[in-house]
Parts: structure tokens; sequence; C-alpha cells
């Protein structure tokens, strides 16, 4: 399912040796997402997992709460040249009764008529959408050695990233440290959908003893798809930047970022961290 | 101008020690670019040129073509909840005269009626949008050594990275490999925006004669930037995708991936690099 790489012929140079030979490339296309047949977003992705995408992003805007939810998600007759099918667009079919918020069409950034746009209304915004405050979750702890083992259990976990070196990975873990879930795509924001899509046609949301881990950075759009299905665990092997850790701290998302070796830094959400009292200083 | 880091505090957790201290984070705040008057796109950026963003932007979207498209560009009264102006709303005004082409408001994606969404119709919407297409550029020829010096010039340039990690930077380098000019986004596209919205704003477009240097991977949008910018050479730090290639072969973008240290694979445009006959191998 889906043209996760293609080939391509490359020119390697190494210490100035030239050879030619056919290189693996992570494939990406554009995917037109509909909601109940009116165009949505535009996003370019790997193929594959385009209806968890579909599902997952609108989980994310605020769309979709689980499968009730969902009447149906079909690849629409996108037609090239020769008459097949491009599989590259999806429309997303609601439930009878399910209200369809007002989404800007630019992915995941939220204005409100009240505010300038700004940094505030964009937190806000997550805050009131989402179904599921995290605060309000079961409570989760975990270990700062159990977060320290999963980026290596996600590399483990990863087909197609050694060979191209060009995708982005996300992965659900259990907050015992079981892998759950990976997806991995050329955008960041649509293996996090992937997933998320995935776990609301699974009947598993929210998703609130999960911990989400994305192989790169926290960017403020990241943690609010965290928000949004109500994970209450983010962990980023990269940096976080500021409207990621203050959205984090207003939800109650606890929010690790530079997760490498049995190094980390906690941002956000402290509480969920199961620290040793005796290694704390001041 | 700009707040372009942002001091949080955070726990930091090494090897079971924890210590609580501030630390430096990329700012991330949303930008709404309008075009006289009417929205058009929001992006997370880093504040900082933002009219050189706005700009910018527009040369990739096909909108503006040098300084004599552009009337004005100023902050549009957004104001927050006290009263003072957000700083994150940019109306981009063109000058008489300048015809405004159909634009998706969805970012960097091009669709065509005449033939469902597809990879495609993307490069061929590129390929006939390019005011300046590359292979009719004068000849630029650049040697491996040189390209492999450009990451560590850069690196050298960047101001914010250290500090914080999460950000991307893109440079632009003359064919001799002199450093232009340098800017870091949290967005990988934004960095991009705003070098050749600044070159628009010096009179400096087409780039016919530059190296755009990326410090992540290279994608179909930022191929597209590069194109419409009539950039000849891309070179990314890490792995481009399969559609920016085909991008690339297509427009006659030279596109250079894996630059590191001495390495690299060069994807399309091999005529632009300078190779010693005597290295070739089959």
């Amino acid at each position: 399912m889906g043209r996760v790489t293609e080939r391509r012929k490359v020119l390697r140079i190494r210490d100035g040796a030239v050879s030619s030979r056919p290189d693996t490339l992570v494939a990406e296309e554009p995917l037109e997402i509909r909601l109940n047949g009116k165009p949505l977003a535009i996003t370019m992705r790997t193929p594959g997992d385009d209806f968890a995408l579909a599902a997952g992003f609108l989980v994310s805007e605020g769309v979709l709460g689980g499968q009730q939810d969902l009447r149906n998600i079909v690849y629409c007759a996108g037609a090239t040249a020769d008459g097949s099918n491009t599989y590259n667009v999806v429309d997303v079919q609601t439930a009878p009764g399910v209200v369809i918020p007002d989404i800007t069409l630019e992915r995941n950034v939220y204005t409100t008529s009240s505010c300038g746009l700004c940094g505030k209304a964009s937190l806000d915004a997550v805050r009131t959408t989402a179904r599921w405050p995290i605060a309000d979750a079961p409570p989760v702890r975990v270990t700062p050695e159990l977060l320290a083992s999963l980026p290596d259990r996600l590399r483990a976990a990863q087909r197609v990233f050694d060979r191209t070196g060009g995708l982005h990975a996300a992965a659900l873990f259990s907050e015992e440290g079981e892998l759950l879930d990976v997806r991995e795509d050329v955008g960041r924001h649509n293996a996090v959908d992937k997933l998320v899509g995935r776990a609301l046609q699974n009947g598993q949301l929210p998703l609130s003893r999960a911990i989400l881990l994305v192989s790169g950075r926290a960017s403020f759009e990241l943690a609010q798809k965290a928000v949004m299905a109500g994970i209450p665990v983010l962990a980023a092997v990269s940096a976080p930047s500021s409207l990621a850790v203050d959205l984090a701290a207003e939800t109650g998302l606890t929010l690790v970022g530079f997760l490498r070796g049995s190094s980390m830094n906690v941002y956000a959400g402290e509480d969920r961290i199961a620290l040793r009292a005796a290694a704390a200083q001041g």
C-alpha cells in the first residue's frame, strides 16, 4: 500500500571519486483532503496510510473525535492524463450529526476574530477545542530511563529511514515503553496524523496513556496534535519551539526535548516524570 | 527587529542527575500574509525579517518578480487584548498592473483543472510559472571541493543555531563560494523565503549565479523555491525527496544532497558540477 520509496540514478562523489548508481529516495506526492466533498487542505506526503492521514488530520482540526464521527473515507476519481486514478485525493465523509467547526484552509493554525493573530490566540484555540483535556486524564508517570530507551526502539522499528535518510518518524509507546505503532513520512506532521488517524480507526482515542515520540523537533503544530489526540506525553529527539512549550504548559502536556542517550530536557508537565528524589538538585 | 529566541525554565536530566535552569528556545509565532488586503496564507515562523518572508513567499507563488512589482509592505493593526500591535499580520501591496495569478490558499501546492492532483501536475505548474528558466541561465560551474566547503561556512555564520538547536538555516553563496546571505527560521521554507525576499528587496532577482544551501532535507517545496527565484544550484545537507529530484530534472536545477564532509550525491543537473575527468568511474 503506497509508494514509500522510489529509485533514481545518482552521481556519488566520495573524496574526489565519482560513480553512478541507483539510489533509494523517499517518495513525495501531494494529497488533497476533502471533507464531505469540499476541498479542505493539500499536504505533500509519502503515499500510504492515506485514510489514516486524513482522519488524523481531522482529529487535529477538531472535526473527528472517534470512529462514531466517521461515515466513510474514499479515494476520489482524480485521474491522470491516461485515465488512471492518482490516489492523491481523499474524501472524508462524516457521520450524520457531526458538527463541522469553522476551519481555516491553512493547516493547523487557528485565528480568532476577537484578537489579532498571535501565539496566545493559537494556544487559546487549542485549549478550547480539545475534547479530552490532558490535565483531566488518568495519571501517567514515566521514568527518565524509560524515556531514554525510546529513541533506540523507534530506530529499530523504522523500516525506511536507513535506506533514504529522508523520512520523519513518529511512534506511540505505552507507559511501559512498549511500541504501539510507528509511521514514517516525508512530512513531520503527516507521520503524527497517520498515527492518530490509525488510532481513531481502531477505536483507541483518546490516547490518554500513550507517549508520542517524534524523530525531529517539537513545533507548535506537533504539540497541538498531541493535545488534540489526548496524548499526555510528547518527547522529541531535538529542540522544541517557544510556542510548543507554551502550549504544553497551558494544557498540561508533558514536553520532553533533546532526548539523546541518557539525557533529556523537560520543558513542561514535570509531574509525569518519576524522578528519584535523591537525585534532585536545586 | 524580531524575537528570535525566548527563555524558558527547563528541567535538565543528565545521567540521573536533575537540575533546573533557564534555556534558550527558538521563538515561534504565526504570521498571516495578506496580498492587497486579502488574507492569503498563515505560516508558523520565527519573528524577524517578516517583510522579506512575505515577499519571498510571493516570489515562490509567482506573484512577484522584482522590486518593480512591489508597492509597499506594511504591518496590519492586528491588536492583542491590551491593544498592542502583534506584528504578526503583514500586507503586501503590489504595484499597479501586476497580474495576480490564481493562488490556492494552501502553500506551495499547485493543482491544475486538467489533471487529477499528482506529482506531474505539480512539476508542470512550476515549470510553466517560472519566470527565469534555469536552463536558460548563464552557465555556472562549481567544483565538488567548493560545495563541500559550504556547510562549514554556513555553520560559522549561524548566530542562533548553537544556542537553541531548533532552527533551520538557509544560505546563498556566490559561485566562488562567498557567503552572500544567511537566514534562520523554525520553518524550513521560511528561511528560504526570507533569503529570496531579501534578494528581491535588494533588486537581485533572478539569483542566476547563486548556490542555495539548506541545513536539512530537500523537499519539493524547497526545490520549487529555488526554481522560482532562478537559482541554478540547490544543495542540501540531508536527503532529497523523489519529487524534488523530478522537479530538478525537469527544470534543469542542479540538486545536490547528503553534502557532508567531502562526500555528496548529485541527483540532477550534473553538468554544473566540474568533475576532474580522470576521477570519473563507470
